[in-house]
């Protein structure tokens, strides 16, 4: 499915002034890029221009409430530009050359200009944060960008191991997602007026979202198909990265827990072959269910706070489009 | 020289005040990369603890005058904080082991763990200076940090450019290494009390002494000695990095203006060769002048501000140590 249809029945509801502060938000992201001299520019415009859901900033300006203010379009810019920051940076360790069909900065200009693009992304993110003077928002960002690196660390840390747990995964899909979906919708309801209560209940359900989609993105990766994902099946386990599927799987069957993946899971086909035995367990509609969990968790968590109906529709149907970007 | 030497008089001096916020400036660096998880703790502890001159916040520290408040603790923490971020980003860039004889984190860790790691630093430089709660500052602190991206990219950008000007270099200084010093002294005066156009100046002075700072980084580079630098001569050469010496000695003797680096500079000894034959020019002594210039300037510039006679003076003395680090 194509981001706008993805998007379109959420864009529907939300109206004109979600769709223009969607558009405005890609002028801002373009226009964050510029005036950091042509070289850099042309990397970072590059790294903007390649699209995305822009799922954090729909989520801020949702979370505010209309009208979308100055403050809340600056507020999802910046997260904006903090996530392509570090999507920049994991394409460097990566060694990834493409992303959403696009050559990354790292395969077109190399390492330095890769690491040196997201560096400049990261600052231009509190940059335009600061707009709103806010310093609270400020220490918000800060907070979920020192998760963001402390959970790529955990993945590095527990990457090939053998001993990796369910909740030891779930904090650093907590850490490295959730976070940063948590702190869009608490920027949002910082700027609305939705009283502590509701805006700590917001700020639960972008967390609660981010584990979800993070879940749903690690199911994607072993069960494809590779025409929906744009990406070969299996990649997490070439880079070692030990996630929901294979954990479960892990419990069910034997063999796959004695498997060790940085000596027997080292080519494309090898790593199909895993995918499929993943799936053999069952451990993918096990995955799905936990994350349809969180998601059941994140709207029952703001069904009671008496949101705008607007506000609270829109809200379900991210929730849901994080689900059905798999179904 | 050590750096206790260095600084000593500047210590001495700054008495008991800036003593004691010096101390505290490494007790809270050490802090600032604890509770983020005990791997990455310790990468970043490892970094923070290798010491440096912390020569930015003390600048801090001098600009915002006696007593040391809170808030010119937090900045003084947060400018370094973002220069260590840069440090452990460069080392990945340049491949390198060691830093202050001390292996880097990229040595030890691998390019993933020094990435995350340089992020880390970053994100708590602004975490740590939002705790002042204002927003100028972090609007300082980004626009530095967004210099110094776009720095590190002029200069990957020029790397092994037969036709880099003293211009096009000094532009590279400025944004690579004097926006940060800047930003240290804008800090500091805005915590301070010394009227608008005494804060422009200390910012300009910050910047001066920027300038001579990396000049002085480029001569010592060529010049050695090692026993006194702690890495060979001529690294930059070595990288393609296009530096005063150079291109004032291009400028002088044609076999070097045609002197190809990349294809003739691939050995540390031709790399030797090289500075010998950069330094029978002359071109050290007119570098050295230059950056002697700049600090002349940056006094010259506060000379008249009627600042408080220790303040004054202890200016007047890290202008003068930016020039004998190397004399």
């Amino acid at each position: 499915m194509s981001t706008q249809a993805q998007l379109a029945p959420i864009l529907e509801v939300g109206g004109d002034p979600l769709r223009t502060a969607m558009a405005q938000t890609e002028e801002r992201l373009r226009a964050a890029a510029s005036g950091h001299g042509a070289v850099l520019g042309g990397w970072a415009d590059g790294t903007l221009s390649a699209g995305g859901k822009r799922l954090r900033p729909m989520l801020v300006y949702i979370c505010a409430g209309e009208p979308v203010s100055e403050a809340a379009l600056c507020a999802g810019v910046s997260v904006e530009l903090l996530h392509m920051a570090t999507l920049v940076h994991d394409d460097v360790l990566d060694n990834a050359d493409l992303r959403r069909g696009r050559p990354t900065v790292y395969a077109t200009g190399g390492r330095g200009a890769a690491t040196t693009t997201g560096d400049l992304l990261f600052s231009r993110a509190f940059a335009v944060l600061v707009r709103t003077g806010d310093a609270d928002a400020v220490r918000t960002l800060s907070g979920a960008s020192s998760a963001l690196a402390r959970g790529e660390l955990v993945q590095r840390a527990d990457a090939w191991s053998p001993g990796v747990t369910v909740e030891r995964y779930l904090e650093r899909c907590e850490l490295k997602t959730a976070r940063l979906f948590e702190a869009a919708c608490r920027l949002g309801a910082s700027l609305g007026a939705p009283g502590a209560e509701a805006a700590g209940a917001l700020a639960d359900f972008g967390r609660r979202i981010g584990v979800a989609f993070q879940i749903f993105d690690d199911v994607l990766d072993v069960s494809g198909p590779v025409e929906r994902t744009g990406k070969a099946r299996g990649t997490d386990l070439l880079d070692g990265t030990v996630t929901l599927p294979l954990i479960l799987a892990r419990g069910r069957d034997p063999s796959l827990a004695e498997l060790d993946l940085r000596r027997s899971v080292i080519t494309a086909a090898e790593a199909e072959a895993v995918c499929d035995r993943i799936a053999a367990t069952g451990a993918l509609e096990d995955a799905r269910e936990s994350a349809l969990g969180h998601v059941r968790q994140a709207k029952a968590g703001i069904a009671g706070l008496g949101l705008p109906a607007k506000q609270q529709q829109l809200l379900d149907l991210v929730a849901d489009g994080v689900v059905e970007r798999y179904s």
